[in-house]
């Protein structure tokens, strides 16, 4: 096979440049034209000192100058920028989204969340969901999922899709600070955040939550409220999704375990550890592993499932690069890291 | 008045380090004996080198030949050992227990979380809670909160006390490794817990969750239940604890401002922030404040309460000082930081 | 006494702040007008939530019009502007410098490291230095001395005072990144600053170089040069600076030990630390006190010293506090913790 | 070629975990035995839970039957073990040591600093340094250079071997927490850690001494000297070494760039970075890579040097692989990653 030529737009930021990270271990890929905004002109070498291999790369302006040619072009731009710039690429070009334009189905909630209207909707880039990974192959658009729904639906879709959970969610995330991402704000100061836990976008806020509303509603096959707080902890990368929700009647916590299992047998990189490890956002450091677990609070009636990744490696770059591997026929494990790094 | 003489028995750990911390920058208290027991007969200064005016006290065998003769003396000590040494120590003594056993009133609940028969009930060290204050002064035996409970109580009694919330209470909250003790296990090392968010204790079996139950359950007049997951953050103190409830119906979001504008009108060390600003733990190291703020979340119908407080200060060694202010009549604030050590 | 009225120029950045949370604690300051720039206007509880005392407190431009009617006024200042708010205090006014414009002696060596004139020369905030006390006691202008140059003078000057050390010192200083403030750049979000050691300023570029060099020259009565890299580190707050210089022939191991305990002997917040235990930035968090330990390396011929303190605290505003107290003619220890908040 | 069998003893540790994670990525690498002292026994996955790969491999206990028929044992032991366990081992099975036993040449050094009989030398794993990489090709015993000394030998052998350095270097390296181990002791706490910088072994006690001044005399021609203090930084992976020496009279800050320019010179791992860029330990976590910079500090007269490197990767394990690489006739290159996880 001919190697496969990729483009990144946005590659001065986070999100690009763990996209440029893995490309650049994966075995069948060529990196091609590396575009930015403001970085335009400078190298990469002073922005994303950690690529060694790119460093003498220029950055480009993003556009179909730079970008045409290419066999798959990532996009990690601002969102309400993608349309544009996949529009001016042909349709036979893999166009994979990192941000959140094509995520979401309804275009009502689109608007509430974001303010703009909705660009539409693409194939979703979680293949451990039901019916997703089919919906994948042989796309040419994919829309990334957002980094704390990929935490949240796999911790919860495996309950929700057996029927064993109450339709009302609530979810207490934690992530690390790249997820806010590289533009330099007081509060995301390292002398801020050293030290610090506190919460945004309390009370049903934050963007994210109408995706994990659509993931959790499509696998319970009706209407899921989620009640998602997002914490900021005092890490660079890594999210722990604590969900929970009411156990419905006479679920046991074997018929909860029985669930889990079944929906993640086989899977590459959704792991359900074993009875008794709970995961731990250090265990994924740089890898595209999702860990999860899952119990039964008998006395409180719920049930506690938690998940932990990376949020920029399978919450974002290695998301979007094990979607590419599946719309373009390859092995679906090609060149993403399992392991962590660790400690 | 003549000053007060204090011991402290643990003061190799850190609450007892805390305590000591804390009564050096009380005017009236003189610290008198300190003793520990793997170190007994060591220099305080190899131990605790933050505190170098004691650098030189020699730790003493914990007892009552250390701890006689004092004014106070505050337990620092693994749960199970203070019913014995407050046993010798006089009933004219004020005893300040920093830890759990006294804290419960239902003796099956101690059993069933501890395996230990119930050591009795003391009067509770959180004088924020309803009636708690009146119940501390002239108290010769003060229980002082887990830090947890502090927090989880602190967040959601005023929701609780003012029939707004519904009976089943979730909580997520995340902690400093200081939490965990100064015992060396492989689980708490720097290597572990740096970039490390991790559940502990899932599911409903923490120690401190009867606690929690008790103190909701008498704030709303009925029983509550509390599904708690506990968090491991890479810090080494605070805890934000990320709390909710379903709102009864009708509730309003003015409603539940009034509720907790009332809750904390006139407290020293619990503040409610103004509207829009959420509480973190950075804002609380090394101070006795607890911070706290609450929103209702119309879409999926809960009241969410977060409190920021620092584990080791308002969670453990700031309550039992603001506790012993109270009993010994002296001005409630006296001696204790409000202001955290930031950024 | 009637109580000191305090006003703080640059109350929304971290000198400012850390000014504000060591006069809380002080029993004989009340603090007055609290001033900023781009913040004047804000309420000081969104920009320093650690001091609840202060919420409502309003910003006010920085000027003569809020400054004026102080016994006391803190600048924490960006460089370069001290010098024309002093001027418009009365020269009652105690005017505690917390910038560099005051600290150095040498015209030529300010023109060369600020490129721009040299404002002069005020009593220097170290009172550990020889003579230094002396010429705070009625002092009107201090000059609050460099973070790092607190901690390295305090690690040296008793080997070149008792001329023990060879004229080439060589410094090593890792700092939290507090010590490059509040403004919002892009390698001090935190993302970036966690995980990671950094140098910068290398090859004698930084601007504390020449009042290190001012402080060990007037200790060794004759010329010293400093080779000084400073690196950040991934913490908030702290200073270590390891410094080292060659041992003059037949220099003992006695020797050293003795002029150290010499050089602080009676100082209440310079300690030297028994033999054998080295100090950690982590012991003198949000305390005035500076840790020393010194060591000769006879295989290298070199004496190694090291000191740790809390940029922010000793570093700057704990320094200004200390020297305030002196000039005044109060106990020097008034308000100022001597113990550090840990773990 | 037939797939490489490798044995790791000592894999529930931090240097048989990177071993094992490094492999993970090797095309050529098939992974056998793994042993354990105290685990075994235990599944890796309870004690590498980052390596999901392995997590039901179950250790062995470390000794000639679990490693024997395997064409690669790396050994990540205790030092002082080592010796008896390659004895065991066939003359034709390469072994590749991450421990200290062979890597000093001088007997007598290491009586000195290691209290027993020294147990020979071996080819000397770090391939930068001036005919190292000639010596490890077939061979079949490897030590692996210690991690503090890869760091510090990079950064300064260039200006020894040029001829530019005076014979007295000054060392101050800042590590990461992994490189103390895994063995749960209390400074090594979380809590202890965070916050903290704090040096050990000062004054020419740490046992990396001798291996630095033997890699730069040979590199020199003369005896050097290292005053070298380490210190532990609140971060778990990364070195960074600020190293530096008086100049030669007459050397200039073109001579200094041309010596490193040349000494790098297509190195795949060892990379100077361009004129004004300082290296971060954050650019190479989890990468094989080395960055380094230099300095002329003319004030001074001082060669200043730096570097940074990941302790666990570069500094020991992926050290390991690339030596093996070469060792087997392999690509150099081979399975190593050489770029960083970061942010």
């Amino acid at each position: 096979m001919a190697a496969i030529h990729a483009a990144v737009a946005g590659a001065s930021g986070y999100a690009g440049g763990e996209v440029l990270r893995l490309l650049l271990g994966h075995p069948e890929v060529r990196i091609g034209a590396l575009t930015g905004n403001s970085n335009a002109g400078a190298r990469l070498g002073g922005l994303q000192p950690h690529l060694p291999q790119l460093a003498d790369r220029v950055l480009l302006p993003t556009g179909t100058e730079a970008l045409a040619g290419h066999d798959v072009v990532f996009l990690a731009l601002p969102h309400g920028q993608s349309a544009a710039v996949a529009a001016e690429l042909g349709e036979d070009v893999l166009v994979v989204d990192c941000g959140a334009d094509f995520r979401l189905k309804d275009a009502a909630a689109w608007e509430r969340f974001y303010g703009s209207s909705h660009a539409g909707t693409w194939p979703y880039g979680l293949p451990e969901l039901p019916g997703a990974r089919d919906a994948l192959r042989g796309a040419k658009r994919i829309a990334v999922p957002g980094c704390y729904p990929t935490a949240v639906s796999l911790a919860l879709f495996p309950a929700y899709a057996a029927g064993l959970a109450g339709p009302e969610a609530v979810v207490v995330a934690a992530s690390g600070t790249s997820g806010a991402g590289k533009a330099a704000k007081p509060h995301l100061l390292g002398s801020e955040v050293m030290g610090a836990m506190s919460p945004y976008g309390v009370g049903g806020g934050h963007r994210h939550t109408p995706e994990m509303v659509q993931n959790l509603s499509a696998a319970a096959g009706e209407p899921v409220t989620v009640s998602f707080t997002p914490t900021l902890a005092p890490m660079p990368r890594g999210i722990l999704a604590t969900c929970s929700a009411k156990a419905r009647p006479g679920v046991t916590a074997d018929a909860v375990r029985a669930a889990y299992e079944k929906a993640f047998a086989g899977e590459p990189f959704a792991r359900l550890l074993p009875e008794g490890q709970w995961p731990s956002t250090a265990s994924v450091l740089g890898s595209n592993t999702a860990l999860v677990q899952v119990a039964l609070d008998e006395a409180a009636g719920r049930i506690v499932a938690i998940s932990a990744i990376d949020n920029l490696a399978k919450g974002t770059a290695g998301g979007a690069v094990q979607s590419m591997n599946i719309a373009l026929g390859l092995p679906e494990e090609l060149g993403l890291p399992a392991t962590g790094v660790a400690p």
